[in-house]
Parts: C-alpha cells; sequence; structure tokens
C-alpha cells in the first residue's frame, strides 16, 4: 500500500496521466472527424477504451489508498462523475451521454497546479456573489412571470411560459437582438412595451456590472 | 400594543411572513400555466387572496403599532404600494395591474437581511450618478431632437418623434443592430449620417463608461 | 463697464440665461411636433428668436466687458459658435444648420457648475489616452486598407474604399452583426477571412479595454 | 563603421525613416483608389518601390553595424518580416501577400517611442494572463467537440467540424446573434439547447472578465 501510494504520489505518475488525457483529447477530437473515422477509426475507438480502463485503474488505485480522504478532493469527485459517465451505456436517446465523454478532457484542469489555481480563483469569487445572485434570480423570476401574463398570449414563442420568458429576459440582457428582434415587435401590440423592457435592462446590467464591480474590488484588497 | 409590538418584532413572525411571500411567489407563477389553473385553479385563487389578506392585516397591525415612524422605513412604502396594487379593480383596460401583483414578491427583499443589503448599496450608490445622467439625459435630448429634425421625415418609425428617436438612440447605444439595422439604411438616404451616429456612439459609450468607473473608484475609497 | 460686470457676474443673472436656454430647450423640442407647430407655430418661433436676441446681447456684453480674456474660457468659444450658427442663413442644402440649432441647450453645461465638472473630468481623461488612440488609429488605417485591397472587388458596400472599411471596421470591433452580417458573408467567397477579422476584434477590443484600465487606473491615483 | 553607426543611430535618420513610412503608408492608401491610380498610378508605384529600396538598405546597414545584437531588440525582427514580405513575388494564389504590404506602415510602431510604450505595455500584460487563456483554450476545445457531435450533423453550417463549432462558439461569446441568430433555430431542433449554450456563455465570459479583472488589478500594483 505504502508502494502504490508513492507510487500515485509520484510526479512521474502525474504527467503520464497528463499525457493520456492530451492524447485522449486528440482522440475523442479525432472521432467528429469522418475522414479520420474512415482512415484509423478502429484505432481510435481502441485507444479510447484503452486510455478510459487506465483511468478506472487509476481512480480505484487512489480510493484504494485514501478511502474516505479520496472524496476530500473535489477535483476527484469531478473524475469519479466523468469516468463513470463514459462507463454508463450510450444507446437510444441517451446519445448525449458520448458527447459528454469529452469531458473527461477537463481532468486537465485538475492536473495541472496553474489551472487549478486559475479555476480556484474563479471558483473563490463564487461566494462574494451568493446575495447579488439571489437578487438577480428573484428579479428574474419576477419579471418572466410578469412578460408571461402581460406578452404570453400575443407572443407564444417568447413569451409563452415562464421558462420561454426567462430565456428571452436572458437574451435581452446580453442585449442581442433586444429591439429590433424582440422589442419593436413587441410595440407593435403594446405600444408601452418599452415601458417593461427599458427598465428591465437598466436594472440588471447595473445590477450585473455591481456584481463585477464587487469581484474587482474584493480582488484588490487581498 | 406592547404585545402587539413584541409580536411584529420576533423572528417567528419575519419568518412566517417570509414563508407567505415565497409561497405566493409559488401561486402566482403556476397561475401563467394553463394546465395548472385547469388542475387547481380555484385552489390558487383561494391561496392568493388569502395570503393577500394576511398582508393586509399585517400592514395594517404594523401601522397600528408605528403610526408615523411607519413610514421611515422605505419598505414599508414599496409594501404598502405592493398590496394597495393587489385591492385595485383590475377589469377593462387595468388588466395590467393583474400582472403587476407579482411585484408582491419583491417583499421578499425588504424582508432578508442580505438582499436588503445588496440593494441598499445598489441605491447607495445612485446619488454619486446624478450630475452624470443629468448630462447623459442632456445628451440624449439634444440628439433625439436633432435626429428627429434630421431623419424624422425620412425615417418615421425610427425618428418620427422626440420620443422615437429617443428609444432608438437607445438601442444604439446598447449597439444593438445599430449599423446593419439602422444606420446604414439611413446612410443609403443620407450618405454622411455617421457623422451624427458615431460621434454619437463613440460620447455616450465613454459618458457611460466614466460612470461605471465612477463607480468603481468610489467603491473602493470605502 | 463696472456695473455690466457686475451684472453679468451676478447669480441672478446666470439663473436666468439657465432659465432661458431651458425654455430654449422646450421651444426647440415643441418645433418637432407638428401638433405643436400647427397650434403655437408663430409663438415658437418668435420666442426662439427672441431668446436668440438674448444671448447674443449677452455675448456681445460679456466679450465688451472681458475682451481678450474672453476666449480664456473655452465655453464662451463653444457659446459663440452654437449662437453663431442659428445666425447663419438656412436654406436650401444647408437646411441641415437648423437641425444644429438644438446645440444651443448645450450652453447649459457652461452653467451648471455640476455638469461643468463631469464634462471637464471627461475631457481631462483625454491626453493620457492620446498614445493609445493614435495606435489605434494607426492599426484602423493599416486594417482598412488591408480590408479595401482583399474584399473590396467583390464586396464594395462593405470595402469597396478605405472609408467604407473604416466604417465596417468600426462596426465589427462594436461587434454589431460582425458574424452573422459580414464575417460569415465574406466566408463564402474568402474562406480564410476569419484570420483577418478575428485577430482585428481581438486585438482592438484588448487595446480598448486597456484604455479603459488606464484610465480606471489614473483615475484611482487622484 | 563607427561613422555608419553614428549616423542609424542620429535622430535625423529615426526621423527620415519615420517620415519615410508615413509617406509609403499614404501612397499606399492611395493604390486602393482606382482614380488615384488612374491619375498617379505609375508614380506611386515607384514611390512605393524607391521606398522599399531604402528599407532594405537601412537595415542591411543596421545588420551591417550591430550584427548578432541585431535580432535583440523585436521591432528588428518585425521590420525583417514586413520588408521581406515585400521582396516576395506576389502572383497568382500568393496576391494576398500585395495586401500585407500596408503591414509595414506597423514599423512606425517601432520608430514613434510612445507607441512602443504602449504596445510595450500591451504585450507585458499577456504572460500574467497565460493561466487563464490556457483554460479559455481548453474550455473551448471542450465545447467545441461538444457542439461538433451534438449539433454537427443537424447543423453542418455551424457546427460541422471542431473548426466551424470553434468559430461559431467564438461569434456566441462576443454575445452576436447568439440567439436569435443560432440559439433558437438549434432550439428547433434539439429543445434542451439552451442547457449547452446559456452556460458556455455564462463560464465563458465570467472567466473573460476575470482576465480582465486580473489586468485591472495588476496594473494597480505597479
Ligand atoms: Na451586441
Ligand atoms: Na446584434
Amino acid at each position: 500500500m505504502t508502494r502504490l501510494k508513492s507510487l500515485i504520489e509520484s510526479r512521474h505518475f502525474d504527467l503520464a496521466i497528463t499525457a493520456l488525457i492530451i492524447v485522449n483529447a486528440i482522440t475523442l477530437g479525432l472521432e467528429t472527424s469522418e475522414r479520420a473515422m474512415q482512415a484509423v477509426g478502429p484505432l481510435l475507438v481502441v485507444l479510447d477504451r484503452a486510455i478510459l480502463a487506465v483511468f478506472v485503474a487509476e481512480l480505484a488505485t487512489r480510493f484504494a489508498v485514501y478511502r474516505k480522504n479520496f472524496f476530500r478532493d473535489p477535483w476527484r469527485i469531478f473524475d469519479l462523475v466523468v469516468v463513470g459517465l463514459a462507463l454508463m451505456p450510450a444507446t437510444g436517446n441517451l446519445s448525449v451521454l458520448r458527447a459528454l465523454r469529452i469531458l473527461r478532457v477537463l481532468r486537465l484542469v485538475g492536473m495541472v497546479p496553474s489551472l487549478r489555481r486559475v479555476v480556484g480563483g474563479l471558483i473563490a469569487a463564487l461566494p462574494g456573489m451568493g446575495s447579488i445572485m439571489l437578487l438577480l434570480a428573484l428579479v428574474y423570476y419576477v419579471f418572466s412571470v410578469m412578460a408571461t401574463k402581460l406578452f404570453g398570449s400575443a407572443f407564444p414563442d417568447w413569451f409563452g411560459t415562464i421558462a420561454h420568458s426567462a430565456y428571452s429576459l436572458f437574451q435581452i440582457m446580453t442585449l442581442e437582438s433586444w429591439s429590433m428582434g424582440i422589442v419593436r415587435p413587441v410595440m407593435e401590440v403594446f405600444p408601452w412595451a418599452w415601458l417593461f423592457f427599458i427598465p428591465f435592462i437598466v436594472c440588471t446590467t447595473f445590477t450585473v456590472l455591481n456584481l463585477f464591480i464587487g469581484i474587482i474590488v474584493s480582488a484588490m484588497q487581498e
């Protein structure tokens, strides 16, 4: 056991796994190309399965060594999920699972210290955004319900249900075709509709801006 | 009276009202779904009325206890407005009032301390923006009048009146379809129109940027 | 003379001029409305002329009192230009001059201290941006010439001349319809066109961002 | 040799070369205008060749004087590349090289100290962005492979290959027509597609924002 532990904690082991992830990224990428599949398709599939087998063995070893502590590192849980995904049967309407296999490549983030630090920094910024995110969610819910009640029957594709409205309002918040695509057509039926949309745009962009300012300010205090 | 006061100032009372607001948010959301209305429509209406009755009783109690001091907390005034809205008759062309009922859910912001702090922070940023907002309003007025005089007769939908022009200029400031949607068509009639629109874009985005920088800088000095 | 000086330097004089500018803003705005013109058109024209006469008299007095020093305040030069504009004959293809009359309202910025301070701050930020603006101009020139040579013959409307290209590249820098509107159609003829446009987008937005960061940093050091 | 060295290090020599670059910028610009080519075309071509000859002589002299040290200044390498480009035959499907001649004008950046400082500052900001750029590249690769597998067969123009997907995802990250142009049409075939695109938008814009915040913070610590 001590031998296994010193193996999986050695730098060479990490480098080998990192190299395998990169090779796997390339094979999974090549699988999208019809020409590559015709030329070396079977090889790619074999390689993919072999690498997956190594990953399973690797995670089993890590689990055998660390036991409960295995779950302390959130990256190990991520590893477990993405490797687990690949082991699920991907047939019928579960074929989406095949596309998720590429997520395995994100294991690289857990292996390369500099990437790990960057992602850690991004995630560390999230809790400070909790209240403002909650506020934004509340504002979205209120405006989505209002939009559905006001414009739902006239524009069912955009505001037919709360979910449709939330999607359309997200589009409007990103300023994508908000006027020519959505608000001008709506105003042809409801001329006062700008009274709904312009305050929404001003409020949400101002709130998102304050979210960003909060991150900048807290990043500077460190 | 002291009893009532200790009741409405207890944590349990706040929690109960918060829970009721959340239940009300759900019922008002379900009311937008035809399927939910067919299944439990009458129940939703009864629930909505019952919760409204509780809110009216709550605000009446608060007013009885605090009297003049009731109006010192701006959130109480907001409560009064949104609960009052629900009591107004919502028939005929006042049916928009029905959609405004969901605003009641925003009472949550006044009840949850962390949300209250965030919104307080957003509102506190406003006065420092006064002068620059006044400047922006002035620039908008001047450019709207000019756009109406220059392009109003050729493009009445976009620049027919000062209000139309102000809306179109707001769209242009958010960079939404400003060129392919508005300025290129205008330039086919008035080839020099870019001399009007590009300075407008540069000036207003630069001014809005300075507004944001001002907020960042003043947020940091605290 | 001393009397005139104490008159034009009195607070009441400033307030009176400010009030007149606001009245003039309203009359010039009403002139864009056909209904207002039919109802009180002649009155609006008379008012406009009367106010213009007062402005001419005011500036003449200021000049008589301050002589050379008149030109020391850049706002006086602005006053002179916008009042001068209104005195020019606005007939034939000079009818654009009529639309420029509303610029007179911007005299308000020179009269209201808080607006004056904000605009002063915006203008004070400009010199620090000199080098980066020069760089941006150079990059625009180089990319405009290249775009004209590469895509000019196939897409004359967008890239037919250096001026057309500069306008289209400005649109692309603001990210307005850059892909669906311009680059995808161009790529149907020149499949490698993304090699030209994506570096342009990345470089110019990165440069403009650095411009903004420079302003933020220098604003903070004050 | 010492004479040559004192010549090319004199201020007059730098000014002369700078002037020549500006003249060359103008001639290369005029070459895009058919009218200018008809009027003074041969003159422009002669001028262009003469200036190119001076540049070749200048670089040869610099190389003769500095030898190995010539390559220490990255701007000299840039000079070498852009002057070298002009010497390559520009016929047949290499006619793109003609358009690249204008890049010569960017030599100005290396000659004018203030521009040199600005570009130096921009480039100095790059290494600090290394990890986050690598992360962004990884995220792009993973999402491009997924998009190709999920949407490639239904929307070959947008997601047919990894390269097509990467381009479309870049467009979506810049928020250009992401909803009306891409995601709404995709959702008509795959109603759950927003589960792919909205997380992509939120993650990449949040990452790019953090990139910018990093630059601001590090700019301030200096
Ligand atoms: Na946009
Ligand atoms: Na757009």
